[in-house]
């Protein structure tokens, strides 16, 4: 049984050893070890694949051990992921459809290891594609009036299909503060900028308007702060004064979805950690 | 004779036509046009290099033909520029030496195609590598008192030794709104970060801060507002949670030399054309 | 109604001025135009978008005219292409899908402006893709003792249904030098390494035997020898010695499907004219 | 005292445990710590920086603990090294002066944390770069009459000058089999082209005939095999058919500088570590 274990606390000397000892005196095999210290703030960071034998092992036991003998000693914020456990990923929309796509065509090639037990928009425009890929699809618009009422059915639907995580997926729709404290660090938005540059509406006809060279897109959690939640993953590409505020889009989307698709896998294999507004993304 | 011209003007059918016939016309050869029309905002834009005999080339008898026959029809702005004139450029620094060894190398290896009268500072600190490449080294001190006295000096050097353009190779002064009314266009910076994002002073801390994944330089031609001035050039590199600041310090500078080099190639070889505040890059 | 123009021949002076106002005698208006001296083989390239009365248009007649005129005096190759005509595409593919994926989504997202008549394989595989997405799909084995046959099915599908070009989405099958010779430089591949290096099978397993540290793909027009036709559009991306080959694999797909589209897009657009096995792409 | 242990070995169960108890148990602290299996090959890599008391540390006592108690045990390559100690850097170089103007500028700057005790170059040109920086220069002309005694003279000033390791900035002669036998894995070059594309001579040239979108350069260990070395680091920039060979030099050049400057930064942080013919770089 494969154990992955993130630990983060206060930096001091002896960590390393105490954890790996504890985990070879359980007779655990620690396969991967990427550790790091912010210095900035003196915080220390820890990410161990480790192999167990599976008869062996019980969970609610090392949760306990783990607890007692390192994680008050240290002060630690930490959890483990069993391997066991494959992640239920929601997928929130709006009305484009190339994330979706991408991520759709992702997850039948074997490439994104979740279960995807529904795609929600509040349009029901893409309904199509969900019926395309055989996932169910639920439209819950969004009005002044009947905001309460749908941020409910949002929690409802995630609560039955006990969601692991949120993916907005161009989500047009600001999300409820009670989701984000539902879900902390586990709503994943993708902002069509480089962020903190173009936070908002309308990114591409600002980087139009500025005249940069470069374009970008910046996939993060969301906090109740707009676009200004940890960073997981950018990438940018490079555009001309040839190119008009349509090929900014048309451009930008490569980008978005290759952006999303890897903060979505970092995030699954539990390489992400938060801290100060800050990740640590684990190698 | 190779002389390349620079036009601008509102966009209307026939404006390429009419040009390459005057150039026709003149016994003038067109070894390169790259034109562009802002759709936005209905601008046009040329560049061409043309190639004329040298001994019948008047370049005022050509200013006053095109300025007549053209210019005043289409509403353009124009210039022409000869290539047996070799660019003046001014070098202004402060205590950072990295783009200064930079561009003293270029121009040591013949890549700088300009003269490079003098080194200007506000600091003596960086006198011994002007010594170094046997360039005239000038120390003009700002402080509060001696503000109207030290930009005289820098306006008088700037004349005597009538400089083209002058190169911000991270000088850490404000340049006064005069020295840009004098020069605009021509006065080129280096700002450490990826315009628009952390503009003003510290950008490396605050990307830092923000926890950004990629950094990034921009040259951008200076105007009265700091750092905002219209965008040459500009480049980005991955960092990682596991780069302290004075890492990104460190892969920025690699950025700033490039990226400003870059710039100060593209305005030599007359490739630049600002308009609202942007650039067009001809190719 | 807009006519594109590709030219190339020998470089000599007057030919942008013939050719401009050759179309404007014809009362077109040249919306772009972009031109290219290759000086180590003498040879003009030139691209011009053009405007044209569309009730007054005769696209014979002005071929007829544009040959008699220009063509033959200035010795070119040349085609003119009108925006009434809708490309057709065929797709082979084997059983990788993600290359299909990715063109479908971009498809039926309005991105690629083609018809798409049928998907082509060697393999029964991806059927129910093209079947997701309401497209003909024709499985067409091959094998030593049916190869004749089967290149004669292709052919009469791609000449049924009037294709224009073929796109090779990871097909794993040589294609048939006759099929070259009826398609040429119509026909585009990805290869999964950044070409020259890693020509041929397995470039994934190569690159990380020989410890790369950068991946890449590449789209080239087939010739008849094996990954050496011209080059329309390459990318890469950075690996380390932590990537297992299944992870360049992984992060090869993303660059496959980039540079794929990209290069479909610049071949749609009438951007790309190819000489001496090379590429021009105009801007 | 700051100590960086380099091991690597077959893979097996405990092994950081074992690493981190030693340290631990000689009142070691452990600062970073990365580590790598190369699953194909079934070898563990680990780099640690660890921390000791001064006046408690003995080099050669640890030295033979170490490798008594874990060294032989686990069948380990491994390698000590003590921040004390300041790397001694040999330049190599011919005409080409692009490199040695940077080397020589981050050096001053205090990015490169190395003595450079000599400039040799087989020809004279670059004297004047040396006496720019106040670094000895030799110059040692190679000829096939002189070869051996030319390959001797290299060799004693190698060993008179303590060289840890040699750098070859551009330095166009093969570096004889005896001084490749002396400093494996010691000796840092550049070659212009993103190997294994374009190995040998002239590859800028190559890349023009073949018609690639992109560049490269590649710094790489020298072995007996010509440009077929471990690769350090690696680094690539697009073209377009409108760049002449001259601009490829030009482009490749900027590649270069970082590609080379990066590689000898990795090296002096001991951040790598060769087997199999690749490199594991630490982060």
């Amino acid at each position: 049984m494969k154990v992955i274990i993130l630990i983060n606390c206060p930096d001091q000397a002896g960590i390393i050893n105490s954890v790996t000892q504890f985990i070879h005196l359980r007779s655990g095999n620690i396969i991967y070890l990427d550790q790091h210290v912010d210095k900035s703030s003196d915080i220390f960071f820890m990410r161990l694949e480790t192999e167990f034998q599976t008869d062996e092992f019980s969970a609610e036991n090392f949760k306990t051990l783990f607890k007692n003998e390192l994680a008050q000693l240290y002060q630690m914020h930490w959890s483990i992921h069993l391997d066991t456990h494959r992640p239920k990923m929601a997928l929130f929309v709006s009305k484009y459809n190339h994330c979706l796509y991408d991520l759709l065509g992702r997850h039948n090639s074997g490439e994104l290891k979740v279960d995807i037990p529904f795609i929600l928009s509040n349009h029901p425009d893409l309904k199509f594609i969900a019926d395309q890929f055989n996932i169910p699809f639920y439209h819950i618009p969004f009005s002044k009036e009947n905001r309460e009422a749908a941020e409910e059915k949002q929690l409802t639907l995630l609560k039955e299909h006990k969601v692991d995580f949120v993916v907005l997926a161009r989500y047009m729709q600001i999300v409820s503060e009670r989701l984000i404290s539902i879900y902390p660090n586990r709503i994943i938005n993708i902002h069509h900028s480089f962020l903190p540059a173009f936070a908002g509406a309308k990114p591409y006809h600002a980087a139009f308007k500025r005249g940069v060279k470069i374009i970008g897109a910046t996939s993060h959690y969301i906090t109740s702060e707009l676009d200004a939640g940890p960073i997981i993953e950018q990438d940018v590409t490079t555009v001309s004064h040839s190119h008009s505020i349509s090929d900014f889009i048309s451009k930008g989307r490569d980008l978005e979805k290759i952006v999303l698709s890897r903060a979505i896998k970092l995030h699954v294999l539990r390489k992400t950690m938060v801290y100060n507004n800050k990740t640590v993304i684990f190698s």
